[in-house]
Formats: structure tokens, C-alpha cells, sequence
């Protein structure tokens, strides 16, 4: 109940196998004491800012939103350099599949929180969610930060969730009106590259 | 035990009773996997930066205060912009009371949140706490947002908390010496509009 | 289990005592409904940003760390002011240890909140952790807020972690390659001037 620690997270990881997180190329290393960490993945979206004055969420619509993005493919081990008060949008590399028991934050890590590194400012994940997570990165310290693809840049803390959602219409659902918002298109674009629903 | 899904979130509002939020225009719309959607409501407080130099927690007090601060308030479904690292206050639409044995998180969604909004930067809500929750609204984005009041700008995880608080004096106790601050005022005034202990 | 009330926390500091925080000189004022408020400690790491034109995790050492660092002590009751937008590194006073079988969030006070104060971007803390926690301060507001060292700051809110964390090599690392990044110094160097593991 309650938190999972290493021995929860690897019991839901491996033995009873309803907790998915793929790739985890370093189970030693990722897996800590009380979370998971992620790394950071290679696709981004950069606003271009000075090509909209105002998002309103209620106009936008996902082809006008197209035009506002300037989106990024590196490979791993590639690095992009966050300015002080820059916003992007990047995402995990590990695509997540939490059970309909469990819930997580996703959270910076000490390390790059000393920097001025924020990786989300929407740090829930509901029971039952799947795709890769989207970070909503944000330097607000006052140097630039240098970030590598692939880098254990947050971690995911996971927490029992009671009781159980159940599977059935409308449940799951991720596809609300106020979600045709801008930078769904990500999280989408993301999901379709990995594996789903296994 | 631990966080609350959407049954257990259905069964404390409207079986057991003891925990409220009022008015839930949207029901179905705003109770989901592992949280409720809150919305924005209409009261908001805007600094007057030029105004005063420093904020000094140990020697404002509230008659000081009103003069650093415009109070605005909105009809729904008007709309309020928050410009690239702007702060304002904002609160709630719905009245909340926990009961002493839950506690929460006030967290942004992730589609608001993309769009640079944190909606919060003190984000616990303690057992028992009732009143409407204060924003701390801030466009952490490079383009200005605008924020409809009543739409689902918030959502809050409950956890149940152990165990329950015994309710007597001292108990509940919400006026420290350190809550006599500036925006201390929101929450009150907005308190006072709302039913309360029912 | 789950989130731990005023009761709960007495009980692990006060009977059980697997959970230290010391010093806490006002039990009474310091422990809330469901958490335990920290107060501002006495050190500060200010960035010289002049001196550094790129903060790089996987190129900075300690050694060159300390160039690019202004280490401010100052005394209980003394202030320091946080501009708009600036970010500082600082510490809780108190120690904490926290038990194998409890993890938690450190958090913003609303008080602080509504200036504009975030006090941590990483805000989780691993079971069986041990330090001065480091906060990561800063001024999401747009007017100066002044901070003073021993003011309750930031809360501890505790959450029970299953299966306890067993003692042993390998476990409560606190020294990962990642982890030998500029601001871990001041860590070390606070949790030097404390009483440890007992």
C-alpha cells in the first residue's frame, strides 16, 4: 500500500508484469529506492513564439496548431540547451503503461533541480494512463543547461491507487474537448512510434 | 487505501458524504481516473508591483496589504490573460472540505500545463482544510494564456491520510501569525461567499 | 498507511522514533495536520552566472564547481531578499532522516506560495534518506521577497512506502555518477555540521 519501493517496483516490473516502462535499458541503475527514474527522450517542441500572440485554448484546433510549433527529432545521446526562462516540450523515452491500481508523479531529479531544471508543471499520471510522458521543461535558474538524450533526467513515484479502475467504455478515456489543445500532438506523435497495449 | 480512484472519489461525495465540493456542475465530466477537475473561478488578485519594493512576511499586515493589491472580479465564462512570467492569484470555483482523514494535491493538467500554466506552486491541501483553494497562477510560457473562468484549469489527487484527525480545539487551526500576509485576504473574501460547514 | 496525520508523525518521531528531524524546537507550531513544517536554514549557494556561460551535468566536476559558486553563511533571524525570476540554492535547518518504510514530499507553504516563493522544483525524498534537504528558492513573483533563516519555509509531508527498504550494500546510495554535479557540494557540506545516523 501506499509508495512502492525497489522491491514493489520490481515485483509490478517483472513478476506480476502489470506495470510497463520500455525500454529500461538499465534496471540496476533506474530503478532507485523509492521511483523509477526516466530519461529524456529525442523528440521536442519548441513554440515559436513569435508567430502567435495569445493561446486560447478554446480556438485552437490541431491544424492551426501545427503552425506554431517547430518540432525536433534528435538521436540519443544529442543535447539540447534549455536558456534561462525557455519552455519546450519534450517526453520520455520510456513509453509508461501504469495498471489501473497504480498511479505516479513524475518528478525532477535533485541533480537537475539544483541546475534550475523544472520537468513538469503537470506532475500527475492517472491510474490506467499509457504513452510516453510528456515533460514540460523549463530552465528557471539563470544559465543555460545542456541536456542529453538519453539522460536520466526524472523519476517516477508510484503510488497504489484504490480500488482498481475497471476496464469498460469510457473509462480510460484521453480525448476530452479541452485536450485538442496544442501540444497533444506530441504526446500522440510519440505514442505511435512505440509499442501499445502489450 | 493510498489515492483515490474514481469510485472511491464517486463514494466519499456521494454515499459516505463526507467530502464536498460545491457546486459540481459536471459530474461525470469532472471526476475521473484518479482525480476531480477543479475550475477557475472568478475572484483573482493582481500585484501592484510598482507600488511597493519588497514583500517582508514578518511586517505586512492585512490593512497594509489592500494597498498592493487589485482585486478583479469576472463573471464565468469571461476571460483573464496571464501574460509570459506573470503572477496573480486566482481560486478555485468550487467550495472544498476534506474530511479528516483525506488530504490532497492541487496540481495542474497536462493540457494547460503545456502550454507553460502552473497553477500552483504550494500544492498540499491538509487533512480536514476547507475553503476555496487559492491559485498561485503563473505563465511559466513564452506566449500569453488566456484563462476562461469555469473552465477545468486544476485537478485534485486525494490520499487518504492516517490517522483521521480528531476534531477539538486546536484542531483545524487555520490563523497563524505566519498566515497574516497578503494574500491571506483572497481566501477569506471568498470564503465568506461560499456555504461553509454544511 | 498512506499520508501520516499529526498523530501518526508524533508517533514516529516522538514513540517509535524511526523518523528524526532535529532539531525541532517548536513541536507544537511545526507539526500540522499532515505535515511537519521546516524552517530556512543558515547556507546559501548563490551562481556567479557571469562566470559560466553553460551548465553541462555530464562535463562539471566538484572541483571546478566551486568557481562558479558564491557560498553566503549567515545567522538565524538574518535575512536574505530573492529578486524576480532569481534562483538560489538553500537548505532546511533541520536534519532529517527518514525510516525504510516512509518517503516524502518537501512542499511550498501557502503563506510563501502566494509571494511568488517555490522552494523546490525536485521535491521528493527516498525512503531511508538521510541530510539537510535542499531547496531550490525561487521567486516565481514580480516583487522581492525577503526570506529569514529559521522562518518555517517549506513542509514535510510523509507518505508510508512498502515493502520497508532493507539495509544492506547497494541500498541508500546517495552517490551516483549523476549525482557529481555542482550543487551536491552544498549538501555534503551541510550534512557535515549535523549529527548523523543516530
Amino acid at each position: 500500500m501506499a509508495v512502492l519501493t525497489q522491491l514493489a517496483i520490481r515485483r509490478r516490473l517483472f513478476g506480476v508484469k502489470d506495470l510497463k516502462v520500455k525500454p529500461l535499458l538499465d534496471p540496476e541503475g533506474q530503478i532507485e529506492e523509492g521511483a523509477i527514474n526516466l530519461t529524456l527522450g529525442t523528440k521536442f517542441v519548441i513554440p515559436k513564439k513569435s508567430e502567435y500572440p495569445l493561446i486560447d485554448p478554446r480556438k485552437l484546433d490541431k491544424n492551426e496548431v501545427a503552425k506554431f510549433q517547430t518540432k525536433i527529432t534528435l538521436a540519443l545521446g544529442q543535447t539540447i540547451s534549455l536558456h534561462p526562462h525557455q519552455f519546450a516540450l519534450g517526453a520520455t523515452f520510456e513509453f509508461l503503461k501504469l495498471p489501473p491500481n497504480l498511479c505516479a508523479f513524475v518528478l525532477s531529479r535533485s541533480s537537475f533541480g539544483r541546475a534550475g531544471l523544472q520537468i513538469a508543471t503537470a506532475t500527475y499520471v492517472h491510474p490506467g494512463w499509457q504513452g510516453c510522458l510528456t515533460l514540460e521543461l523549463q530552465n528557471l535558474g539563470e544559465v543555460p543547461i545542456r541536456l542529453y538524450c538519453g539522460s536520466p533526467i526524472c523519476q517516477l513515484v508510484l503510488l497504489e491507487a484504490h480500488p482498481p479502475l475497471k476496464k469498460g467504455p469510457g473509462m480510460f478515456r484521453r480525448d476530452k474537448p479541452v485536450q485538442v489543445f496544442f501540444p497533444v500532438c506530441l504526446v500522440l506523435e510519440v505514442g505511435e512510434n512505440r509499442p501499445q497495449g502489450n
